[in-house]
């Protein structure tokens, strides 16, 4: 039971049959039709030569199909980590040097490592801290910046920059350089791909096809575009008309050995592994969990981190560069009918004939075409609107979401994610240090209090009612003090507060030391404290201090019973209804 | 209104009179004879001269009382923060060298400006951070810190280190070189210094004294040492006997001067000025909270943070160093009857005085009995009963306290401090992130919903209700996923899911997007969402988002209307009692 929770694979094996097999297998080849260009054009996106792409699509997908928990989950290459792997390499190397490529080696292993050292520390709540808004934020912020990167191979210049402000002059510099037959290859694929994404299925199912197989032949786009170009490009001989091609790419299997362990170099990139794995953790867990839930199927979000973890470090000693779940590959794979993560063994083998047989098939891909299949990709994801939502919805999350797009535009990929993170974090402390707490009075007629400000109700002179919706922890510790400090004065002569518990949860040791001082403190201007209404579990924890022996107040079960024993007038507030 | 909040004196000034000022000059007097050899003491555990102890308790003082809200904090140098600015300084000058001062000088004017930020910015809600139990250790542990280093003084020898592992082995090291001399004033200091703080007081209630009385001498017993050892070491020419003394101290003010503005030192300094911005903050506002309370009085964080700030800016161009508001001596000051900020002002004159007029009287004075001043104050602040008390009531507070103790004893006291705080925070992230919820039942015979695993309750077959007591915000957004898809898993027959909100004081985007996602899994997998007991504030917010028209379920008043619409079986079971 212990070990298939540690191999899922175990779980799906022993029941795997010829049915799951077809239908695992014709997934599997749709997934790598489309795996193909994209990890092509991402080890592109991330300065990495082609093939590297291919290598990062084999072993990794045969270690997640034995320690990944979701069933459909397509593992591989994908646009916002290869960006952040070119803006964590790009200043240090030259791109695809060999230094450059041993370094997003060395990437991929520090991310496998942080994932597996996540998932034995049980530190996968991390993730959580990357909020909705400033994921969105900076998803779309990095899809308008991986578009802005690629502009240059389709317009055949070169132009270097990891921010717009940089890359904008220098692509407007190079403008007077443009290589016509490059535009017109690369802005006749972009315009392909952009109809095949949003028209083709239309037309498709016009013809009759079915919704599945429009569904999968509109996914073939990208291949297809690409044969189309290699066959275009080699008819009329483009290459030497300056249309830049991928070239030789070497065949065969990567070679199997551990990244060049350089320590000083680990951790100068150890904050971009860092941001890798939680970027790539929290994009992977969703989709898993978004499929998942479309077959009553659960994913261990724990386990995931083993299998995201397990992949890098395969990436790592193969070749490859950091990896994670795709979201459009994913969705494709569970509509193709994936059962099991045996198709994505199905694919990883695919790609691995792909790169033993078919590299000298790339030989004459334009740079252009795979820059369009990138663009068309990503501006898929950007989405201004969320801005406009999140604006009308919460102000607090909107400024962590502008921050985060405005750092990922302006400053750079890494500022943004950590701006947008310590804002949203530094917003939530403020709102959490201010929890919602009333003062409560007698609804008359009634054994029942509420909030006087929203309420009709009675209050007793000499008794004060502070209902705290919220567990007391060292965050709020000390708003409690000063709640009740402003209490005090403004009700002169309170005799007996009552802290009315219906929404602790938990009390902490410092919230704990905050009661002993307000205890003490209110002695001291002659009046007791009293709880009411504690919950089993807060009782339990308060036992085990001595605050209820020397605190001086009484623990009530109901607020109406504390008013009973310390206003009697209460009775008759609450027999006169 | 507005200018009297921002400048508290005007509150007590407009009445001030003959009375209240006899009162004030009386603390005064008792606060100038207890601060004197606490300033030189603390000068002298912060690595600078003497007189800079002085300095540091005049200006600030003025500053203080014109800008803070408390009426009775004592300002000036204290124990924990002079070991801080030891520590920052100490491995960057000479110890006393005009590079040190200067330095110091420097961290007192940033600790100045960085508690200005806070209080403009709102962040004094940061200080809550600092969890009691880390700050209780830090206390303890830099108390033992400050002892041991202080044996130097008492031995007679020269040690050096900043942790434990560096001045236990310098010390051992320097044993065979101790100062006989020395050690005798120093240990005579040390047992009447001990024996004054814990029986003088029952003593001098046995000579039939009234109790303030009593506490009033018993405080002198500093300046009584001061004066006997001081005439013994003029008596017997014990100075050259090998009995360090304060030696030559420059009469007469401190010279108002900026402190040289080195940015690149700033910069440096910047982590350890925060440090000591909040660890300052955060003692000095429990202090004055605890004695404002005693009078009914009331303190306002934000503005203490103004009155703090502008203490050090003081302390800063008046040839100081970092201060704050002193534990004891607030106490001394309130128990000597102290009624307003007067009194602080009183005592700045009296040390002025002191500066001005009295500095050759302490030029025999031995460090030793400095050192013997220091120990005795600080180890009473150490608490290791705390532990222990922390331990038994939450093992989560108990590793944060455990680990500042271990960081500030063996790794330095910035270090301690930090680990202290990213502790507790990790925990504190970690338990928010997964809120209470409860599977909820109808009590039979009552339109009641509880806890199916703690009361007797009726489920229906086909309705599963979920009750989450915690607002929904990005920390929990994503366990609320984990938790329903886990439902869908353990309740095959399920078709309607209600969120019981009663507990739900906020949605946040990250929420709502989880929110949406929920529903539109549970749809695909034939199951509706629906809503109950949603709080007015909470139901604003969500019709600024288009949520409520398109997740296709129903919001009830409250659960058993949810219960009713849902399964009319529930009707009968109300009914049943």
């Amino acid at each position: 039971m212990n070990l298939k929770r540690w191999l899922p694979c175990i779980g799906w094996a022993a029941s795997y049959n010829r049915v799951t097999a077809g239908k695992d297998a014709l997934a599997a080849v749709i997934v790598t039709l489309m795996l193909i260009p994209q990890s092509l054009a991402y080890a592109m996106l991330a300065g990495l030569p082609p093939i590297t792409g291919l290598y990062a699509s084999i072993a990794p997908l045969f270690l997640y199909a034995i320690f990944g928990s979701s069933r459909t989950l397509a593992v591989g290459p994908v646009a916002v980590i290869s960006l952040m792997t070119a803006a964590a390499l790009g200043p240090m190397f030259a791109t695809g040097s060999s230094a450059y490529i041993g370094a997003a080696m060395l990437l991929a292993a520090l991310s496998g490592v942080i994932l597996l050292l996540m998932a034995v520390l049980r530190l996968g709540f991390l993730a959580n801290f990357l909020s909705h808004p400033v994921i969105s934020g900076f998803i779309s912020a990095s899809g308008l910046l991986i578009a802005l990167s690629q502009l240059k191979h389709i317009l055949g210049v070169k132009a270097e920059g990891q921010t717009v402000l940089q890359l904008l002059p220098s692509l407007a510099e190079q403008l007077p350089l443009v290589n016509m037959p490059t535009l017109l290859v690369g802005g006749v694929c972009l315009l392909f791909l952009q109809l095949a994404r949003t028209r083709l299925k239309d037309l498709l199912l016009g013809l009759g096809l079915s919704s599945g197989w429009a569904d999968s032949l509109t996914k073939t786009g990208p291949v297809l575009t690409i044969i189309v170009s290699v066959w275009v490009v080699t008819l009329f001989n483009l290459d030497s008309s300056g249309v830049r091609v991928v070239g030789r790419i070497p065949e065969g299997l990567p070679i199997l050995q551990l990244p060049t362990m350089d320590w000083q170099l680990a951790l100068q990139l150890l904050p971009a592994a860092l941001l890798i794995s939680l970027v790539g953790f929290v994009e992977s867990v969703s989709v898993a969990q978004t499929l998942a839930a479309k077959r009553r199927e659960r994913i261990d979000p724990d386990q995931e981190l083993v299998g995201l973890g397990a992949a890098n470090i395969a990436a790592a000693v193969s070749g490859g560069f950091p990896v994670t779940g795709g979201f459009s590959r994913s969705i494709v794979n569970f509509d193709a009918g994936a059962r099991t993560p045996m198709a994505g063994i199905l694919t990883a083998i695919g790609i691995a004939f792909t790169a033993l047989f078919f590299t000298p098939l790339f030989h004459n891909l334009p740079h252009a075409v795979l820059a369009a299949t990138i663009i068309v990709a990503v501006l898929s994801l950007v989405d201004f609107g969320s801005l406009k939502r999140t604006w009308r919805f919460s102000k607090q999350d909107f400024i962590a979401q502008a921050a985060t797009m405005f750092g990922v535009l302006f400053l750079g990929v890494e500022i943004g994610i950590i701006l947008g993170v310590s804002l949203s974090l530094l917003l939530f402390l403020w709102r959490t240090s201010r929890p919602h707490s009333a003062v409560v009075g007698q609804l008359p007629g009634s054994e029942h209090f509420r909030n006087i400000e929203r309420f009709s109700v009675v209050q007793s002179e000499f008794v004060v009612s502070l209902r705290v919706d919220e567990s007391l922890y060292f965050p709020n510790a000390r708003y409690l003090e000063e709640r009740i400090t402003q209490l005090m004065v403004e009700y002169p002569e309170c005799k007996h507060l009552v802290l009315m518990c219906s929404g602790v949860n938990l009390i902490d040791a410092s919230a704990l030391d905050s009661l002993e001082a307000i205890a003490e403190r209110l002695t001291a201007a002659g009046i007791q404290l009293h709880l009411s209404e504690v919950k089993g579990p807060v009782m339990d924890q308060l036992h085990r201090s001595d605050f209820l022996q020397h605190f001086g107040g009484h623990v009530f079960v109901s607020q109406y019973a504390a008013m009973q024993a310390l206003d009697s007038a209460s009775v008759g507030r609450a027999a006169q209804g």
